[in-house]
């Protein structure tokens, strides 16, 4: 497309396959947009690609001043380039020939802190900063991701007629809010990421039962993964995973995922969330299950050898030959994932309602949950329920103890605790569903064990306990009493 | 003490019971010592101490010049204040009159970024620096504690004299050694208090199923530990447990340990381990889950109306009334207790040689071992096993491949699986022997379900996979592939 005739509403810089998709997907909606990018050869690439897909109005540029001058005032650049260093320099690059007023977004998944740190910085030139988080990957980026803009609120409101066209449109509306101040948009979107990690895990878990101990072929648990995208499974990362189990190798024999090496990958986004909450001083075991196991699954070469020194030791990879009655361990493991999904939510929830309340971002977790509802990877018809859950209560203290989740579990624990133990005498881990279990196990308890660990710390510490019966902090010279016992 | 009539050795500031406790070590083992504290009550109480416990050399001091000052050069000057700013400011006090090869050593608990950065400052000045950790609270500090130092080997070598008498002293020799340069010997001291969790959560999981499910009375559990302390189990935390079941409430009827609230503080180190491991992408789940637990500990009033919500749902807190067999019960909690602290240690060990790796400190994990038999909190017989596994092979991928402790392993396995299960169906989380269990039985398998998770990542994210059955980096077009099944 020729040069604009006059300025266009947005600019985007940065056409790796999400900047491109992202691109067209605002042009498709009819909004003109600038685009630029380094490497020069991606402009006309997706200029080329506006063309093919439908004469969009994409407009290049292949100089960072003529790129800025083309979008109207004041002007609106969203930047889809590696978190990090990438960003600054970008920023500084655009920024050379922006103006008061005038709005940079960062789409990327960038730590919060340092949106926080640009948005101050862009303040003093006199510019409003934005950090969204954009879910969904290339295909939601494409044709309707999930946004999570935080940062400035008149920035926001600029260019909300774009967002909520752009965004993934579902039965409450499109999939975008304003989340709140400063790097809450960002925060969000690594908690999301994290939830995410969580949800893979599990899933993986279901199908190493159902593969390991039901013997379930790759057909059979296509068709299992089909059937429990009907239910109250129903999401993109079940779907997907059916269609997984579906695809032939196209290199050989068999099945493409039984060739896949199983070795997880991952950018940092799981790491971010385990370390926020340990430091909000949230318990997240499932999110963290999920990560332990992508790094445990890095160890490959150890892992075979690990293998030989216990088969050699007499026992193999699965433990015991029992008896299963596939149709009842098919439904005990969808039970399984569906009450340890519950718990991973519940953690993501409150590792977002923690950090809120240290920032003072006020967000409001139901509109979390409604925007994830569509465009993003984890969404599902499960996140219509917790949206739910917070109309219900917005103060909930967790998802566990809203009564229609409360109820769900109820039904679904005896079937969740046969298929851990199962899987634990089979000698197949499942961290996700175990630690799950341990969590909705220890918070529903009104007693734990934790006087014993707070009377060892009085013991060899001096850190003081409460007492169950009256009110302030006690120490005991518990080694002096039991001394004196001894003689 | 009067004023000395000759220099000290050494000087120590901060007078709390762990620097008290250290001042009066160290001038019981015949090296003269002065203190200092900025609340001069504290010096007095010191001087006063030493009278008291047998006229040792300890001189105080009011002001921090005269302190710094009667010291023999070069000087040495051992600080134990609160970590963070107290650290900063004491060092800024000291280091006005103190003079080039001078050295200060922290002997508290801080954060390994904190001594890196203030070992420059003190070299631009001249000075020496060292950051100790110091293990086994205030009954250590006084007769013998574990000690850590990292930092200046110059200055380390000036104190060997004085370190290796003041240090607890075991079979194998002192509990100190030489760590490594940097911040080494606050990070090894910081996973020796992630282990210490791990330790505490076990034994605390232990208690509860014996006393949940077994019936187990205080004066039973008392025994159990008792004689658990005799067998391989023998450690500082297993006695102690011992006999804190063994103590009356001296407020009221029964046991002390049923009055004390079930909710433990933590003051960091566990923390910065577990946000560590994340960093380093080493897995820890067991000394998480004992950091998740003090999180949900700390809860207390939402786990009684958590209670009250699944109480009103038809469930309790102990699930099933099941026949029990106390001493098989025993004898099982035993063997799992044992075999999850193998993977507890497995995980702290394999954290700290990452991030030797990382900073080239060069550390030796058999020494570590070494140095944590007596004096410190975590100090067992177990320890002599995890240096002997680190002698036979010091590049150890792991613990549990040792062929010691895999036969252990192998031994125990049975009854691990069983404790965990039957906590399971009583509806007990044991959330650091479950997690300890799922680690091994990741670890140990060849194949893990990871294939699926980095199938997805493909599918949604284009993050490419490999194969196992041939050399590359693989992308399909998963999505359009199943699209096409699909028509």
């Amino acid at each position: 497309m020729a040069a604009p005739s006059q300025p266009t509403r947005i600019g985007l810089a940065g056409l790796a396959v999400m900047g491109q998709n992202l691109a067209l997907n605002i042009a498709e909606k009819g909004f003109p947009i600038s685009v630029y990018n380094r490497t020069t050869s991606k402009v006309d690439e997706t200029v080329e690609r506006a063309k093919v897909e439908g004469n969009l109005p994409v407009y290049g540029f292949h100089d960072p001043e003529s790129f800025v001058n083309s979008v109207q005032k004041p002007r609106v650049i969203i930047m889809l380039v590696k978190a990090g260093a990438p960003v600054d320099q970008t920023i500084k690059t655009l920024s050379a020939y922006m103006e008061k007023g005038d709005c940079i977004i960062d789409g990327g998944n960038e730590w919060y802190e340092n949106t926080e740190r640009r948005e101050k910085a862009m303040a003093e030139l006199g510019l409003l900063y934005l950090g969204m988080g954009v879910s969904g990957g290339e295909e939601g980026a494409r044709n309707g991701p999930s946004l999570m803009p935080g940062g400035s609120f008149d920035a926001y409101k600029y260019i909300e007629d774009i967002l909520v066209k752009v965004a993934a449109q579902v039965d409450s509306g499109p999939c975008v809010t304003y989340i709140g101040k400063g790097g809450s948009g960002n925060f969000v979107k690594m908690v999301h990421n994290g939830i995410e990690y969580g949800d893979m895990q599990l899933i993986s878990e279901a199908y190493d039962v159902l593969r390991s101990v039901g013997k379930l072929s790759n057909e059979e648990l296509k068709d299992v993964f089909s059937e429990w995208n009907k239910g109250e499974l129903l999401s993109f990362l079940i779907e997907i995973t059916a269609d997984i189990f579906g695809i032939k190798d196209d290199k050989g024999e068999g099945y493409l995922v039984d060739k896949v090496l199983d070795k997880t990958g991952m950018k940092g986004t799981g790491k971010w969330t385990v370390q926020q909450a340990a430091d909000l001083s949230v318990a997240a075991p499932t999110i963290a299950s999920s990560l332990d196991s992508r790094f445990l699954s890095g160890l490959k070469e150890e892992r075979v050898k690990a293998a030989e020194v216990f088969k050699s030791g007499g026992f193999g990879d699965i433990l015991a030959d029992q008896e299963v009655d596939k149709k009842k361990l098919i439904d005990d493991v969808r039970q399984a994932l569906y009450a340890s999904k519950i718990c991973s939510y519940a953690q993501g929830m409150n590792l977002i309602r923690a950090k809120s309340v240290e920032k003072g971002w006020d967000l409001t977790l139901g509109e979390l949950a409604r925007i994830w509802k569509g465009g993003c990877i984890i969404r599902a018809i499960f996140l219509d329920r917790i949206k739910q859950a917070y109309d219900r209560n917005a103060d909930l203290a967790n998802l566990l103890v809203d009564p229609e989740f409360a109820k769900e579990i109820i039904d679904r624990q005896a079937a969740w605790r046969r298929v851990v133990c199962r899987a634990i005498n089979s000698g197949i881990s499942v961290p996700g569903m175990s630690s799950s279990l341990a969590y909705f196990d220890t918070y529903r308890r009104s007693r734990v064990p934790a006087n014993l660990v707070q009377a060892q710390r009085d013991y060899f510490g001096a850190h003081t306990y409460e007492r169950v019966d009256m009110e302030g902090s006690f120490h005991t010279e518990w080694f002096k009493i039991a001394k004196q016992s001894k003689i």
